[in-house]
């Protein structure tokens, strides 16, 4: 039975910064530059999760892709959208700084419990054009 | 002579939201729906510049992209990216709705004088996918 | 008060086939080439709409963007996504051909009675990477 | 020798629609949604072919892009362009659903044997903006 | 009838400089800066051509989009293909900067005699993600 | 710890020729076709750059990616741009092609020892819309 990898896209647009509590406004901007503006800033993300199985003979899938993009959209990307990633987002810890590589990391924790029938294998996170963080579980 | 267009595109990232002050929280979330989220939330905006002119018949053109680029980020992006368009920048007033419309007609208005030897065509601001807004100056 | 453009951009996925009844399969393949195949080929089709209006001084728009959205996905994508052009569709007249041009116009058509508030400026559909078309109302 | 992925990629614009024959339209319509339309559907399809091999000192490529793009062409896309995926293809068995996941296995088990000086490693069959899927071969 | 444009996209890979022949090497990379490398640089350009006319009613376009794709490709596009904008082209006349502003304008110049049946509308150039120039004939 | 992977996406453009020394013209264009044109052709080139490492816990990340952006700019792109690849590159060696496949070799090769804490993981070069390459370092 052929292993296929079936990737799903959805979309968010969130505001966080990046700021470490324990740091003085100057401090955090000479270390994060821009990215410590502490009036926030915010990003237009594409998040693409990749699951893998062995398609069904009869049906042609081994997880229907309408399924799995209504999946991530209940379980992550409705919660995330239109949001403060620091300070709105209960499956990001207090203090637990929303990068992009958190980011990824925090939406493979949360949304892995919910998948049956197939294993995840990518949870990607762009955050602009020119950044993207990929997390492949524990491995 | 040929009139010829030519359009620079330039990028920045910021976080605002959708807000009437004299609203109540209630009032502004029935009105914006999640864009009234009170702390925020973001975009990765893509700014469209077109000017218009005469080329040089020696040089090929009427403006120099490349100090295109530089004006519009020196008067403009370098401004916008990483902020909140609500608080933080000079030439959107305090109580202005920084919505993609309003957006492209406070950047048409603060770009225009420093444009010299070519006439302002269009300012589109895209601020999503799926949403973009154009101005074309007072007609 | 300043002239702003809006456009929102939908989606949806359609077969068709270029076909005149009264030919045979030969003069159409002779025509159309592999368009005419008899058993239907399809494509993801892009739609953007632009509006026009001078954005409310308090909310910043002159027609909510999700509301514009909410619109075309009822009146438009919704009812031509995931069907067959040449046989599913109320809007589109039996033996009128499903061309990217015709479409466009009837788009326009059947969109522009439900706009108030604002003019509708552009329809235009992509239906390839290389290949759309734009209609702005008779002129 | 140092070992290096080249992707060359192709398109092709299809009808189809996911139907099981020994359920009834209702049954497929529960199980399918509108991708059972009976009257079919279609996409853009983009496909994505990465071969591996060792690049030739002299002149630099291990497989010529170009020749690559020549063989998907003849081999695969131009006999899927403009088809109807349940119907016209002879690599396409009849009763085998043609979802991404199967047309990525589908695609692999004809264009591997034509690849002579380098190893088939991935395709990657692009459906819509949200979806696509990926082969490695049996693993 | 009403009046529809239609956009045909072809691409193609060229070198070019920026270089006035009567300045010395140093005037020029004062001037053009980068782009006026002795040695060359290049792009891959996107060129947009859109037509306008009244759609047949039986067929349902004014002009066919594949036979516009293949003149474009025949009269335009094939000959700039890999090809050096400064010394490769006869319509590009020796002395004449082959930027894109001025590529367009050229480009119109030798298309426009070919097309029956519609009129030319717009011709666009793309020359990186960040800029593009617009001719839309003498007015 | 969670190992994470983060991309950087730096742009350039240049010249180039497929082009064997020892070979004539003709037996040059025999074999690379248009990409031997002895005057040059060029390219708009993305280059992503992938890490991997353990996001440090209270920064968030393991290798900031605006300090990874200027590194590839300084090491890489800022050279590359708007250059010959067969003159005017030290490391890219006399003789060597300037293929995609070679390039995305020699750039791992130059960029590797200035990344210190973290692991480069793969560098793709992509040199049109239809091809790309990949480099996994010795495996």
């Amino acid at each position: 039975m052929p292993l296929v990898y079936l990737t799903r896209v959805e979309k968010f647009n969130a505001a966080h910064k990046l700021w470490v509590e324990s740091w003085t406004e100057e401090e955090n901007f000479d270390f994060f530059g821009k990215c410590a503006n502490k009036n926030w800033h915010g990003h237009n993300y594409t998040l693409y999760v990749t699951v893998k199985g062995d398609p069904d003979p009869k049906i042609g899938f081994f997880y229907d892709a309408k399924k799995l993009g209504k999946l991530i959209r209940e379980v992550i990307t409705d919660r995330l959208d239109h949001s403060n990633l620091n300070l709105d987002i209960e499956f990001i810890p207090k203090g637990t700084m929303p990068t992009t590589e958190n980011m990824a990391v925090l939406i493979w924790n949360e949304l892995e419990p919910h998948l049956t029938g197939c294993r995840l294998h990518c949870v990607k996170l762009q955050e602009t054009d020119s950044i993207y963080a990929e997390y492949f579980g524990e491995q």
